[in-house]
């Protein structure tokens, strides 16, 4: 069997890249993971996320938990096997969803309590239920059960937070059933507190996970505080083991990230923009949905080789989104999947090459030419997890 | 260039297989056209469309018209190049949504006047602005402009409106400008009177079209009825032309009117199906939102070899399905277009082998064993053009 690891190949700064090694198959460094909320990747199947050059993506507990039910995935031989995905899956570990998505939810000591937004059923959610869950998924890489720190909150609060999702990491690493190829990461919390997140990760290393994720991010703090929490709080993770920044983010926000030492991301943003006519493309942000493409012959993104630009025009795909046709977001998704997958390699490669800065300054004088001039703050708002539809 | 002509390779009784030529590519025929009502087969990309075994498809004049318009598509380089479809393309009119889908419209000798059911503005379809509009399109096939006579109708008013189909048959004649390898077909209408389809036939065969469609079926008169109407009306047109019949339908309808010598159709069938969670399998229909599949581990189809019977369980396809996925969307309309063409070559296959009939039997026997014991009647009132939201 495949032991689960980490190799760095190469190092540009505080920035790395490598391979994660799996049960399932391996990751590339940095790498970035589309999200299948309900046991798919929206408007995409497993074949072809997989040509978006994806190695690996993240499936969220709570909705499996609801809908159709974590039991009976396990009985259909796991996430993997049921929803056909190849690779590697990480997932996350519920809490989250279960106090933005449910109602009359409380969170103590011994975990979460809420109703279900599908059924109302009244559940539980444990340290160990969420280990539970994922091992009935048969994830790749489990995630601890933390609570998100909301934004903003006071110093004291984000303490009591942190040091509660301390205690239920420490559960979670009991509970968790260590097997050849498959990972457990904690995740740093502490808010925008520089000691809290030192803290944080000091006892998270203690408990030597895999991995360390840095939670509670893209909440609404902004790009620059993000930044500056990642400064205060990459270096406090051991320099061996995989870093991952949950729930981020928008491009500028992945190349800031992975200049910071991150080295794994999720995020909606590729594949919910496209379902709203969104596109990412080598010069800035598209709104396929504004009438001066109507008429436009040309790709979405001439440098792009993906299927969407390959053979579609502009003009095509602002018909299908303002006809409200499912192709339209099944080309645009397509599209924003390749792109994202195409700036990780590229990173991957400029960090390689010892050039991460130069391309970082490129990059960024490229992407102010679209057209969605206010897209950086829009996706910003848009990247923090959205109600009840997810991925 | 291709001359567009039809070649009979075998009978069997009164059914022919056989081979369609256009500027576009081949039709094995007898032939199912999948309906991409808004420039696009919902759910599928053209390449999905194309592995289904299809060889032409239909496009909607009236929606194309309404959004994007047909001067820009024939800006754009005309229907095929605007939505990638590599081969030939039949369009209908443009009448039967004009009357169907608009309000406020009136009907008299110069064509329909009708408001858009999109934005409101007043149009009128002529038959000549009915053949300009589908050549801007550059569709393979043209439909002459043709009122589908409603059901029921009393013998008065079906030759009425037969015989204003047939003048408008003769105009739409005049208007059509011929090129190599594209086609213009007739629409024999006549309601339920034998007389009155004798009429429309001969009335057509005078103004000697490429091939003759039989209109004004699959509009609430029974499958019973229907082949009645094809028993009297397909002896009278040209044995040497193709005959399409139009908007039909459920696979025992196309069993059933291959076996009385048509040889093309369309249908919203099989794509609005899998939109809905209906599938057709070799063993019937199939509701796979049906709770007893929710922890099926088996394939829609065990004789299938699509992507959707390759890979995906019941189970997974009744979560998505349920989940509103579209993914959902895709696996099913895949299959369905699959189960289509299948069944397509199949009756070929029968045809070339003089074993039609007993192929015939097989199938009516097989189709008993599905789940959905009234889909017989619930598909003949699906197969009845819905409003606004097409194929």
């Amino acid at each position: 069997m495949t032991r689960f690891g980490f190799e760095i190949a190469a190092r540009d700064g505080a920035a790395r890249c490598g391979r994660l090694s799996t049960a399932h198959g391996p990751v590339l460094t940095p790498a970035f993971m589309p999200v299948g909320t309900q046991a798919t990747v929206k408007a995409m199947t497993p074949d072809a996320v997989r040509e978006t050059g994806t190695d690996i993506i993240l499936g969220n507990t709570y909705h499996l938990m609801q809908r159709p039910g974590a039991e009976r995935i396990a009985r259909l031989g796991g996430l993997r096997r049921f929803m056909r995905w190849p690779g590697p899956i990480l997932t996350d570990s519920g809490g989250y969803q279960a106090m933005s998505l449910s109602e009359l939810r409380t969170l103590d000591e011994t975990g979460i309590t809420f109703r279900s937004h599908l059924d109302g059923s009244r559940q539980h959610l444990t340290p160990e239920r969420a280990i539970e869950v994922q091992h009935l998924l048969d994830s790749t890489i489990t995630m601890v059960l933390d609570e998100c720190t909301p934004f903003p909150a006071t110093e004291e609060q984000a303490a009591r937070s942190m040091r509660l999702s301390l205690a239920w990491a420490k559960r979670s690493r009991d509970a968790f059933r260590p097997r050849d190829g498959y990972g457990l990461f904690g995740i740093v919390q502490g808010g925008v507190y520089p000691d809290l997140r030192a803290e944080s990760a000091a006892g998270l290393k203690a408990l030597d996970f895999d991995g360390y994720a840095v939670g509670g991010l893209a909440v609404g703090e902004g790009q620059a505080a993000m930044f500056e929490v990642l400064d205060v709080t990459v270096p406090h993770l051991p320099a061996e083991k995989p870093r991952y920044l949950m729930g981020v983010g928008k491009p500028s926000d992945l190349v800031g990230a992975v200049q910071r030492g991150i080295d794994m991301f999720d995020c909606v943003l590729p594949t919910r923009s496209g379902r709203t006519g969104q596109a990412f493309t080598r010069r800035g942000a598209v709104n396929i949905r504004n009438a001066r493409h109507a008429d436009d012959p040309r790709a979405l993104d001439s440098d792009c080789r993906c299927m969407t630009c390959g053979g579609f025009s502009r003009a095509y795909l602002h018909h299908l989104v303002k006809a409200k046709e499912i192709l339209g977001a099944i080309l645009l998704t397509t599209h924003n999947l390749h792109y994202y997958q195409d700036l990780m390699a590229a990173l991957r490669e400029a960090i390689g090459a010892g050039r991460l800065a130069a391309f970082a300054a490129e990059f960024a004088a490229r992407e102010a030419g679209g057209d969605i001039a206010a897209l950086a703050g829009a996706a910003a708002a848009d990247a923090a997890p959205h109600p009840a539809d997810g991925g």
